[in-house]
């Protein structure tokens, strides 16, 4: 099992096909194309200068959409996954 | 349905020719040009570093000029938006 | 109306000509050339990360000196405005 | 009258010839040649992030040394003026 | 033995051929490619601006994976190290 | 007199001769050749965001090491003088 | 005696040769080769904006590996010195 640390997020890619399922599609002309997946684990939240950890906003199993150039792949157990931060993530799908 | 994260915001865009209706027309010459749009929805805030949550300033359905370069296009169930952070809202139309 | 957002302000362009009335006029010489506008609407402030709003300076109807490459362009109901943020004025002409 | 905002200030130049008055002359060599003024309205002063207001140190009136490549020149009713940010000011000369 | 100072650790690198074992494989199209080692020691944390010391989510003996390019490679008592920041750790294998 | 503001400090410099006595001797090849000086004045501290004034740990008359491309330099009444931030001071010699 | 200032620390150079004793070996194919040094005296350590002073964690007398391009080569009395902020230093030889 992965473990993300602090304010990052592991998630399943969710190939284009899959996208009319849940009606996402991105427009290729978009300068910046957003990506979709699904949250499989989240981090601990992020540390405050005053202290306090805030959770993260996203949970696991959450559609999201996210940014497409952010985050780190992965292959771990055979999967492929992204390894991103929360500020990475434009909308959860729902 | 989109939900936007933190300070970040979806909207509808208003294209050019409905803008005479709610009078904002983008002059061509302006180095950087403004864009019309309707907040379709909007983020649960910003956290400060005393852990306050500050709300959003736009509601849903505010209608807003933000700065044309911000934000990123995503198309869900058929319709076209953008993802934008509060921050690039110039101002609301009221 | 424009309802400009935190510590933004919305301004109306003082053309040179006028410019002799309330006495600015803009050496050429200077490498950043400051120009003159009246302010129409002001934003609501901004938010320090203790959770304070601090309110602007700057009030409706103030005429302020700012420096010439801020803001943004933007046209409504047949008027020309510039949307700028406070730190742009440079200072209250009165 | 020219009211500066927050850290800033308005200062009259005064020119190489009459530094040998005050005593200051600008080595041709210094990389960076720092120029002499004289306060003539100083800003409401810096806000930190708990609120609290803090005033500037230089008053009206002060001679002070600055460094060359701040601030934006202005001319009102007549007079050049240069307005700079107090963290631009080198010393006071007094 | 190396004592990490504040949010640094000193980890153990785990070879690619290893990797099988945990299930780790970095894809080679992955434009940053994260890599495996073992925690060999952590820093005493990070100190937030209102004094209070956090401590670091990775322990001694954890597997985690983290940035390629981050850290310094350090050779002690005929051993390879790389001494890396927490904020270069993406997730903990576990 | 010359008052720096701020964490500001006015330093007279010691030129490479005199440093035999006090044992500072500059080696040519380090990338970065830092000098020594004798401070005529410092400034009155630096503001914490909560207020709190910090005062300077150098004080009138210290010698000491700065990096060697920090500060302004100013002639005043016929002497030169160099105009640093504390942060450019890299030791007290005592 | 060179006395540090803040979060700065004065460290004599070990060079390549003794580094066998201590076990520390710089691998000539990392990017970036730590060096290993004997700290000569520690600064007073970092002000946090709340006015708390965070002391140093190293301290006269420790071994240290430290970043190679970090800090300013000094020579003291004879002596060859090299002054670096405490973020530059790696790790402690304990």
């Amino acid at each position: 099992m992965l473990k993300p640390l602090g304010d990052r997020i592991v998630i399943e890619l969710i190939e284009a096909e899959e996208k009319t399922l849940s009606g996402i599609v991105l427009p290729d002309s978009a300068k910046e194309k957003p990506q979709e997946g699904k949250v499989i684990a989240a981090g601990t939240g992020r540390v405050l200068e005053n202290g306090q950890r805030v959770d993260l906003e996203v949970k696991e199993g959450d559609r999201i959409i996210f940014s497409k150039y952010a985050g780190t792949e992965v292959k771990y157990e055979g999967n492929e996954y992204l390894i991103l931060r929360e500020t990475d993530v434009l909308a959860i799908i729902g």
